[in-house]
């Protein structure tokens, strides 16, 4: 560690916390130093950085004094009570919560979509929800080649989204079903083995849940697209750690497939895999532990004009949560806006 | 057996044969006498019907002399070839195969949708696509009331799409993940143990499946509306034996959301299972063994005027194939037209 920012990261030990260690590791993210905070529950035990073992303090804040920036890898309870403290002590809170992701004085990033909305921050960036950064990253190279009007996305979401909790809930729902007993529920509504639960996060309106309205309210605000229409069905799978989506897209401008699967192909972030006739298209099980989204199954709309459908994959923890707000930490370091 | 049909079953050893014998027996299929009849290699084997063991036959045009009715559980190669010795021996043939549904000649039917049209069938009806039985049961009622414009839909579909062989790769699969060992690849392209594979049956025209394109040709001749716009996403998910569906439609008139439910609810075949705030919604694991279209989160297409998004499961091999096709032999039966 030398020249760069001196960054806390707070819940280093949670599944994101890890994750986040591994991605600033690998993508040499430029830390002077780094102190990891946890729940004072958890503070005295190590987590791994770079070869070296570093011990777990609790968050306070003489470490958001010594910060000049910190990441927040927690719940959004946790992120509403710490995150004033941060900034009171003028430290860059980089929050992966829902706590400030809709208000009006923070931005919301993905930095391969709205980079230049950093610019503007007040002392919080906020980083978008999981499946709304992986549907942006895929939808916005094509609205601005051809302007989106509207969105049809329905969602395949892996376990992961729930956290490490989740993870073991498959495992033991699996194992469950293995050994012909009854599932232990405690994460999920219901059994996730060998099923599928059409309800993340909380009913908030119209019987829509907040996981799908995220990817409304959320998907406008980083575009600035706010007229856009959007509609999703969020649905949680047996999957592990990738979430899949299945997005229909109208455009205002005609747009052959030829010319979106040339723009996603140099579009940032963006892998196209889409040569059905050899079986290649984008699978959860095999983009995990990847940064980038995968994008296959380019083909017109049949069922409307100036329409396409895509099929999209893309690693939950890592682009849809870890990698994104490192990117963000980048973006803060490059553009010295610390 | 009494008054009744003399019906011979082709196929009576498969998942879908095996499911019709239970289900004629279930809903009481008025039989004079069955004939179990396969492949010239099972013949010898014997099959369960109520409380009896039947021997199976090798397919015969003999065995089609004697019969009336002839239910064909078989693939598409051996349906092409036995059909037509079927017809010219004066048996109705009811096939459950891709070979004739899209034949001017044949009607395709839903008995809950178009049941009038066994009324001119000229020796074959075909049950249609299970995806596409599975959506007609549930989107007919709105188009009825509202007239179709457009539909897109997103499938979940389960291994039991692929038959037994299906089912048992699935198995397969997850103890080879468990084991951590590689997955042997039989039916599936892919290993479909927590994945998702974005493609059933092969790529037909402009990227789509044909599987897709199926859920179009056959719903617009079921339902008689050869304008209606449809788009469709096949993907095959780690669930054994429900599909599931995300259906957005778009109607002629406004349609709220109190009438659609309402609507759904009095419709033949369909359940309604819409209470979201206590967690009551379909889900594979628990409408299979059910011969009911269950429909749930019906909600407001909030990205169109006049939209309707719903969520649907059903048991494939029973609504989605075994169920529909004795529902035709019922109808047979009651009209008289063999």
């Amino acid at each position: 560690m030398a020249e760069g920012i001196k960054l806390a990261l707070v819940g280093a030990t949670g599944a994101v916390g890890q994750e986040m260690l591994k991605i600033m590791e690998e993508r040499k993210l430029k830390i002077n130093e780094l102190v990891c905070l946890a729940d004072p529950r958890e503070a005295g035990s190590k987590v791994k950085f770079a070869g070296e073992d570093l011990t777990v303090r609790a968050a306070s804040n003489d470490a958001f004094k010594w910060a000049d920036v910190a990441m927040f890898a927690v719940g959004t309870d946790i992120s509403k009570q710490l995150i004033p403290e941060a900034v009171a002590n003028d430290c860059v809170a980089i929050d992966n919560s829902y706590a400030f992701r809709l208000d009006d004085n923070v931005p919301l990033v993905v930095p391969e979509v709205n980079p230049e909305d950093v610019d503007w921050h007040k002392g919080i960036i906020a980083n978008p929800n999981c499946s709304t950064i992986i549907m942006v990253v895929a939808i916005n190279p094509i609205h601005q080649a051809a302007g989106l009007k509207r969105v049809i996305v329905s969602t395949y979401q892996a376990v992961s989204g729930a956290g490490k909790a989740g993870l073991d809930e498959l495992d033991q729902h699996v194992k469950a079903h293995i050994d012909g007993i009854q599932p232990v529920l405690e994460v999920f509504q219901h059994p996730i083995a060998f099923n599928l639960i059409p309800h993340i996060d909380v009913f908030v309106e119209e019987d829509y849940t907040r996981e799908e309205m995220k990817m409304v309210w959320e998907t406008r605000k980083i575009m600035h697209a706010p007229d856009l229409k959007i509609a999703a069905t969020a649905v949680r799978v047996p999957v592990y750690r990738s979430h899949s989506e299945s997005i229909n897209l109208e455009t205002e401008k005609p747009l052959s497939v030829t010319q979106a699967r040339e723009i996603l192909s140099q579009a940032p972030g963006i892998i196209v895999q889409d040569d059905p006739q050899n079986n290649h298209y984008p699978m959860p099980l095999f983009t995990s532990n990847s940064d980038e989204v995968f994008v296959g199954r380019i083909r017109r709309d049949i069922s409307t004009d100036n329409g396409l459908a895509i099929w999209i994959a893309a690693d939950q923890i890592r682009k849809g949560a870890a990698t994104n707000a490192i990117q963000i930490a980048e973006l803060i370091v490059e553009k010295n806006l610390y």
